[in-house]
C-alpha cells in the first residue's frame, strides 16, 4: 500500500522563506557556493540539483544522511539522523559547502547514541528539528504519513514504518519530474542492509516491522537505493530488489520472522538508559533563553 | 600535467575472454542477474552501466571500492584496495550481484593492513592481481601511468601518484564518451579527504606527494569524485573542487607542507612489519599447487 501524499505548507514555507537568517556564515568559503556545490552531487545531467552525502559516525556505527537542492540559490539542506558526536563535522561541512540547513530531521527516537538535532538547534539558530507524530518525541515539526518535506524544489515523502519503534518513519526521495533517479529510501532502523532493527522494546514490534517493510518499502521501485541508519558490516547503500531477494530475515514468511526476531537474544543497548530520555527532547533540552 | 593513456591489450583481452570460466558459481542467485545488477548504479540514464559500491573496514578504516559493468553480459567487475578481513564479505556481494570479478587491484602496498587480494585468488579462480610496477610488489599484472584498465566497456586511467609510497597510483574512471560522468578517482593514500597520507616511511616523500596531487589529482574536472582508501572521520566522499578550497595539507605552499608532514610525529603503524611484506606478495604467498 503506498500512502498518499499531502502537502505540509507550513514546512514547505520556511524552506523556500527567502528572508530567513542564513544560519552558518559565508565569510570562509573560498569557492563560489553555486559553482562549487553543484559539484558534489552523485548524479549527472538533471540529477545534479542533489548534492547528497553519507557521512558515518564509528562508535554507534549511525549514518547520517545530508542531502541540499543546489540548483536553488538558497541551497537549502536537510540532515537526516545527525549524532551528537559528529556535529561540528557536520555543521562545517554544510558550511564548506555554502548550504543552508533547513531542517534536522530523525527517522525515530534512537537508543542507541544521542541525537545531534537539539545540538544542531543551538549552533545554528533557525534549523527546525523534525520527527514524527507517532514518536511521542519533542520537535519543531511533526511529520505524519504521507507528508511531503520539501527544501528547495527536492522533497521528501514520509512513510510510516513502524516496528523497531511505533513512530518510525521511512524518508523517500520525491515521485515526480525532477526529483532524483532512482528514488532514494532512507529507512533508518525499519530496514539494515540484510537485516533490521531490533523489535523487543520502544513499542517494538516484529508483526508490524514485518508489515511495514513489505508495505511501505519493498513495494517502492525495485531499483530504489536504500540508505539505513546503521551499518555494522561496512556496507553503505542497497537497493529494494537486492534485499527483496537476500535479506536474511524479511525475505521470511511472517512467522518464521517473528521466531527469528523473539530469538535474537541480544544484550541491552548499553545507550539505551542515556539516550532514549535524551532524544525524546532532540538530544538536549531547548537552549536556555539569552538574558 | 595528464600523462597519455595507452592500452594494455593483454588486460582488455583478459577482461572480455568470453570462455573465462565464471568464478563464482550463480546457482544461489534468485534474481536474474541482468535485471537485478543494473538497479545497482549510483547514476542514471547513460551512467547505469556503471555498478558502483563502496565498502568499508572498520578496524584500518579502509574503503574498498566495487566498480562492475552491468551492460555487459559478463557484468565483469573489478575491486579496488580488499582487505583480507573483509574478502568473504566482497565476494559475497559479488557473488549476490550476479558480477563477475576480473581484477583485484591495489593502489599501493598498504602499511596498516593485509590486502585481500590474494586471499580472492584461493577463493576464485581465475580473478587477477593489479598493482603498479614502481611498487615493487608481486601481482599478476603491473601497471605504469597511463595504462588503461578495462572492464567491459568501462575503463580505468592509471595516473601515478607517489609521495606516501614511491609506488603509489591513482586509478580514475575514463575521460571518454560513454564512461561515467563526473569522473570518479581512487586515490589511495595520496589524498585522503581534508589530508593526505603520512611521507614518513616506504619511500615516501613530502616533495612528491606535494607534486603528485597538484598535477594528476588537483588537475582533473573540479567536479570529479575523489573516493580515498581511508577515512578517520566518517566522510565517504569529495570533490577536486572542495579539496583544492579545503585540504588543510595539500591547500598549502610547498613548503608549508613540507614542515606539516615533517611534524606529524605519527606513531610507528602497529601492522606495518606484518602488512608491507606480506603485502609485497599480495597478502600472501601464491598458494599452494594442487596435488
Amino acid at each position: 500500500m503506498v500512502l498518499p501524499l499531502r502537502l505540509i505548507p507550513r514546512l514547505a514555507a520556511a524552506a523556500r522563506l527567502p528572508r530567513a537568517p542564513r544560519p552558518i556564515s559565508r565569510r570562509a568559503r573560498l569557492v563560489p557556493a553555486l559553482a562549487m556545490a553543484a559539484a558534489y552531487s552523485t548524479g549527472s545531467g538533471a540529477d545534479r540539483r542533489l548534492l547528497f552525502r553519507q557521512l558515518f559516525e564509528k562508535e554507534s556505527s549511525t549514518y547520517t544522511y545530508l542531502l541540499a537542492d543546489v540548483a536553488d540559490p538558497d541551497k537549502p539542506a536537510v540532515l537526516i539522523d545527525p549524532v551528537d558526536r559528529t556535529v561540528d563535522r557536520d555543521l562545517n561541512l554544510i558550511k564548506e559547502l555554502g548550504l543552508k540547513l533547513v531542517y534536522a530531521m530523525n527517522t525515530h527516537v534512537h537508543a542507541d547514541h544521542v541525537t545531534g538535532t537539539g545540538l544542531i538547534k543551538t549552533k545554528v539558530p533557525g534549523v527546525k528539528s523534525v520527527i514524527s507524530r507517532a514518536s511521542g518525541a519533542k520537535a519543531d515539526h511533526f511529520v505524519d504519513p504521507g507528508d511531503k518535506i520539501h527544501f528547495g524544489n527536492l522533497f521528501l515523502e514520509v512513510r510510516a514504518t513502524p516496528g523497531h519503534t511505533a513512530g518510525c518513519v521511512t524518508y523517500i526521495t520525491g515521485d515526480a519530474d525532477g526529483q532524483p533517479s532512482p528514488r532514494m529510501a532512507f529507512t533508518g532502523d525499519a530496514l539494515i542492509i540484510r537485516a533490521c532493527g531490533r523489535t523487543d522494546f520502544q513499542g517494538g514490534s516484529p508483526d508490524l516491522l514485518y508489515q511495514s517493510v513489505h508495505s511501505q518499502i519493498f513495494t517502492l521501485p525495485k531499483d530504489t537505493l536504500l540508505y539505513p541508519a546503521h551499518d555494522y558490516k561496512g556496507f553503505t547503500v542497497s537497493t529494494v530488489e537486492e534485499e527483496v531477494a537476500y535479506n536474511a530475515r524479511l525475505t521470511k514468511d511472517k512467522e518464521t520472522f517473528k521466531t527469528i526476531m523473539d530469538n535474537l537474544n541480544l544484550s541491552y543497548p548499553k545507550m539505551m538508559d542515556v539516550a532514549v530520555p535524551a532524544n525524546l527532547v532532540c538530544g538536549i533540552q531547548d537552549p536556555p533563553p539569552k538574558i
